[in-house]
């Protein structure tokens, strides 16, 4: 089988700007070609478009807009992990012999018709994400005696982090305090505990062994690959302060890798709201059941970058499709040593944790240089 | 690398019926696990949906909706040919070693938004596939000093051919007459010249070499895979009398499989309009230039349903992320010799040719016993 690793990404600011579903998807895929000059169109064997948008086709009109004629070209949708999983089905292709460079362009608008799961009526009236990020707040904090302020401790962290993000969507820090006043909108979820639907664009070309080693003086590969989907109905999760797919994929991409939780230097998790990150850190194994807001807590008082650096989803902003991508570009970063005030020191394996509506079903990667 | 071979599949009858798109692609799937009890849904993998329904995370619902929680799930699109790039997709899951057994369903509703392709403004305010159709016709008839009546037989073989097929949306035949009478939709297109959208459902089951052996008495090989994106843009095609992207898709196929047209023994090519068949079969090998209408006559007049033996996509209808499911069975059941009616006789090789949007891009899979 082929070893896949990732020689190039670009990636642009994300905001709430009203721009075209194309021209996002476009933006990133520029910036990629633009700081990797060393990439040739014509050498390009796949095209993937990882987006909730209801617009068809993309993968083709990208390319034409790209200048690329593939072999393949399709768009991958699943919900807020499209992104993982087209780095997966691009790893596939490689690994599998028939490609050697595929390009990803994650891309969605601020108005995504990804936010609501219309289908999961096990949600009853209450399908917005808010309201089953309510219930795990809820369960968690009951199960663990979790109080809000330990929760809050994430958005603060995230946000620290963010304006250390050129193309977050935020650049402002908050206090504990902030968080509890932010304006409450569920009896457990305040405004700042949840990340927000953005318009955003994240573009990675992945190769082959051989093209890697060509084209990328920083080689950073895909180790490890786990994913999970326990089902697409909310209530049929066996527990509500837990993430199953999250850890059967978690151990999946490990045991993959050859790796334990401890050797993970840095980690991006979906943080879609505040209790998510803590939950996915003990389903990870990073902590304990129960201990995640310590280990939060710890990192920030200790302004320690390992979790989030980016900011997460709550300080980057949640462009479903890009979402993915994003982390996965941030992961590679730290690799490689160019992430700026956000660089972790001396990583050497990385971990990507994105997942879809409630933690339904999730991927988990494992990067190492 | 995994050899991939098809273990089994379920199909219903193509319609108009006005069912959830949930519904839809659940019906062939019940199918399938019905006719194939050997088939343990424990023991898949991966799940992928094909279409261009606008609904999300159709895959994580129709898993939960079978009993299946794969490790894989999403959404392929890429218009009419989304059900062949999934297969290919699946053979790459299957073939890297991340999946032994991967369920496809490929599901429309007669209302799918994949038809009006919004983004291509070189159609002008001609956005409907029944123009770019148009043009073709008009441009090949031209070239090639072809009739109205020599494309009419492709649609009066076709419908014969859907006749003995129990899951066509057609069950009459026509008379080349009948064909030129039907309502005129453009100068250069009659009604029986077109495919119909329609509602329908196909789903397939891909495995490993030794899941094949194990689960199917008759295996059947995914021997050539070729691909091509030219464009997403009607008017960046190179001809309007040739298919440049099935061109390529068919040598890369034939190369992959070490076959020559020679030896494909039966075909199904994308037949949207009546002109598509004979442009495919030139474009694929099967015919010289301007040839493919003589070939159609002669198939029809001999009786022989080499090409198209379902009664392709004019015959059997056109539930876009189902096509390509639905052509890669009609070859399997020829080659298990299990295609009633339609049976060609001792099939070894066989083809598949799916392509979207004014055959910008194709897709062609060579299979063989």
């Amino acid at each position: 089988m082929n070893k896949v690793g990732i020689i190039g990404y670009g990636i642009t600011p994300f905001s709430k700007d009203d721009q075209k579903i194309e021209t996002v998807m476009l933006n990133s895929t520029k910036e990629l070609f633009k700081t990797n000059p060393q990439i040739d169109r014509k050498d390009i064997d796949a095209v993937l478009v990882s987006t909730n948008n209801n617009s068809k086709y993309l993968s083709p009109v990208l390319s034409e807009m790209a200048g690329i004629q593939p072999n393949i070209s399709h768009t991958i949708e699943s919900l807020c992990n499209s992104g993982t999983n087209s780095i997966v089905s691009a790893y596939s292709y490689i690994a599998s012999g028939l490609a050697d460079i595929v390009l990803i362009s994650g891309a969605e608008r601020y108005d995504s018709p990804g936010q609501i799961l219309e289908w999961d009526n096990s949600r009853g009236e209450y399908k917005h994400p808010i309201f089953w990020a309510s219930i795990f707040a809820k369960s968690y904090k009951r199960e663990y005696s979790i109080s809000d302020e330990e929760l809050a401790v994430v958005s603060v962290k995230n946000h620290k982090h963010a304006k250390e993000n050129p193309n977050a969507m935020s650049n402002k820090t908050y206090s504990i305090e902030e968080v509890l006043n932010s304006k409450k909108l569920t009896d457990d979820l305040k405004l700042l505990d949840c990340s927000r639907p953005c318009t955003g664009s994240a573009s990675i070309i992945l190769g082959s062994e051989d093209k890697v080693k060509q084209l990328s003086e920083n080689p950073v590969w895909i180790a490890g690959i786990g994913q999970k989907t326990i089902s697409a109905g909310f209530t049929k999760n066996i527990s509500f302060s837990s993430m199953e797919s999250t850890k059967l994929a978690g151990q999946s991409a490990l045991k993959m890798a050859d790796k334990k939780i401890e050797n993970i230097d840095v980690a991006e998790v979906h943080d879609a709201f505040s209790v998510c990150e803590p939950m996915a850190l003990e389903s990870l194994g990073f902590a304990m059941d129960g201990k995640g807001t310590n280990m939060v807590k710890e990192l920030h008082e200790t302004n320690n970058f390992k979790i989030n650096p980016r900011g997460g989803l709550i300080g980057s902003g949640h462009p479903l499709g890009a979402t993915g991508i994003a982390q996965t570009i941030e992961i590679t970063q730290q690799l490689q040593t160019k992430a700026g005030n956000r660089q972790i020191e001396n990583p050497q394996v990385g971990l990507i944790h994105n997942m879809s509506a409630a933690a339904t079903s999730s991927t988990v990667l494992v990067l190492e240089k």
